[in-house]
């Protein structure tokens, strides 16, 4: 299997972008996005998406080369619109505008709407933590998962991170969506003949069901711990769709089924700066020590250490900078189709 | 069974703060918090604790009148010391002041350590939605939960709320805590003889069980959705232990078994203006509009309709205010023995 080099496989990444009409420091800005979390082996939001921005982009849904608004400003404050573009560069120039508002704010925030996908939100969030902040990033997607005692799709499986840095643990990262199981382990136990548990999805005229392939045919994704998921779920939207002025709801497309029509997602970030609260080196010092906590509790049988959240993440980022970056076949044949699309 | 008036319920529970050495506006403070979260139906955070803050202060772990100090203070932040004080006159001082900071800023926050319980986490993002604003309520506790791998408690079951307004539909309003389940579920089981599901609890030794009576022999709470909840609660703790300056992890003290002992619980709010992201009036129309596509989402069998988070709890304040408050037995006896306490 082919091990990637990260700068290879950034400057692959990018080159495709541009070839695909993307500006040049976009293109940087979506490499790096989509490597990073491939190394973080988050590969369902890695490289693996790539073709589908392009096919986004042939088809009207996403213009590639539109620089985000301003709509509004304060001092610790932006609400942005992405007009129609790419969801990684727009969130990635306003992330690194919100960390300027940081510096001289206890706490700032943006919002971006008319964006799109935007990659895996714990990126922006950890933008925030290697600068010695604390990050949150959040977005709505189109309706994938069902309130509690509802039975279709009703509101996004809307991604939500926060990050926090350490002083030699390098950060807390987490980084969930809001449904009880991720899709990719539908597809795992689709492709291994597997029945699943009945309360994981519902088929998509609402009746319970323990095939894992009803994935392919438009399944209703149930929230994780019942109201307590469809609670987060909501928060997520009101950040988002409703404070950001983006599509909201039923109002937000899918770029996965409808690559061309303007899929009007919203993002959330939000930074924090301890240095109004203590002061950052302490505050790093004491997330250490709260780590160092979290991994001195005793471990249930056949749990070898308990790993405090982000932990994993770390090691295969490491793994990845010292061998290479291994891809699993999807993201290589996205890649190489990718590629072709350019070609 | 007696049915309160609010107004009498308050009366009382404040005439016996007062009588317990509390100053009076504190202690009007204190039965707004307790008696406001009875009528919404939040039993387990209401007037049933009245009791325990008096053994507290009689125990010498609370001050009943000291002043919380401003440790540090910006534009759009608050750092606060409840300075060993009660939790919830310090809560809604600092939170009173932070929603005027709010009406000058995107976004706001404070923190409060040395401080106690602060009872129901949502009363006080609801002093936010009240105002027009989005808020966050969030508060750490002694370790009571295991991380996700780990068999003892390490972290707390630490509340989160957030609440954002409506115009006809008052808010939404979500509150939390990070167990699978509430430790009052664990009661009723035992109460009814009941056994639980084997991922509820595990015993102080760190071993299943599906006795509900371990909730009496130190048993340890398991996070909801595994490594979710543990995430959420892990969050909670940098934005309050961490982040405050407060006791964190296993140095926060437990209310209820330590009535004696300084806490050094800590608190942190957020306060969002929608005026700086496209406006109060158009936030609260389109939260109005996220609700009503919630509520036409169709139903699973046996489900008459789909909830909004906190329609329950509008539905039982409402009944509250027009009919009474029934008691549960267990707050009544309580409030009876705070009573006999400071005749």
């Amino acid at each position: 299997m082919k091990k990637w080099k990260p700068e290879e496989l950034k400057d692959t990444v990018a080159a495709i972008c541009r070839a695909g009409g993307i500006p040049s420091a976009d293109a940087d800005m979506i490499a790096d996005v989509l490597v990073t979390t491939d190394m973080r082996g988050i590969h369902s939001h890695g490289v693996v998406r790539l073709a589908r921005y392009l096919d986004c982009i042939r088809a009207g849904g996403i213009k590639p080369a539109v620089e985000p608004a301003t709509l509004n400003e304060s001092g610790n404050s932006l609400m942005v619109s992405a007009n129609g573009g790419l969801g990684i560069p727009a969130s990635v120039k306003t992330m690194t505008r919100l960390l300027e508002k940081a510096e001289k704010n206890a706490i700032a925030m943006a919002t971006i709407n008319h964006s799109d996908h935007y990659g895996a939100a714990g990126y922006y969030a950890m933008m925030a933590a290697d600068r010695g902040f604390v990050g949150f990033s959040m977005s709505n997607t189109c309706p994938l998962v069902a309130p509690t005692g509802g039975c279709a799709a009703a509101i996004g499986n809307n991604p939500f991170a926060y990050a926090a840095p350490g002083e030699t643990h390098r950060a807390v990262l987490f980084d969930v969506c809001m449904s009880k199981v991720a899709a990719g382990k539908l597809v795992i136990a689709a492709e291994a003949g597997k029945k699943i548990p009945s309360d994981w999805i519902l088929t998509k005229e609402g009746k319970p069901t323990d095939d894992p392939n009803e994935i392919w045919h438009d399944a209703v994704m149930l929230p994780f711990a019942e109201h307590k998921g469809y609670g987060f779920a909501t928060m997520v939207e009101v950040m988002t769709g409703v404070m950001a002025m983006s599509g909201m709801m039923g109002g937000v497309h899918s770029w996965n089924t409808q690559p061309g029509r303007d899929a009007d997602t919203g993002h959330c970030f939000m930074v924090i700066n301890p240095g109004f609260f203590g002061g950052v080196p302490e505050f790093r010092k004491r997330i250490d020590a709260m780590i160092d906590e979290l991994k001195r509790c005793p471990t249930i049988d056949g749990v070898s250490e308990v790993l405090y959240p982000g932990e994993l993440e770390w090691r295969r980022e490491e793994s990845a900078r010292r061998d290479g970056i291994a891809l699993p076949e999807a993201s290589e044949k996205e890649l190489a189709r990718a590629s072709g699309m350019v070609a």
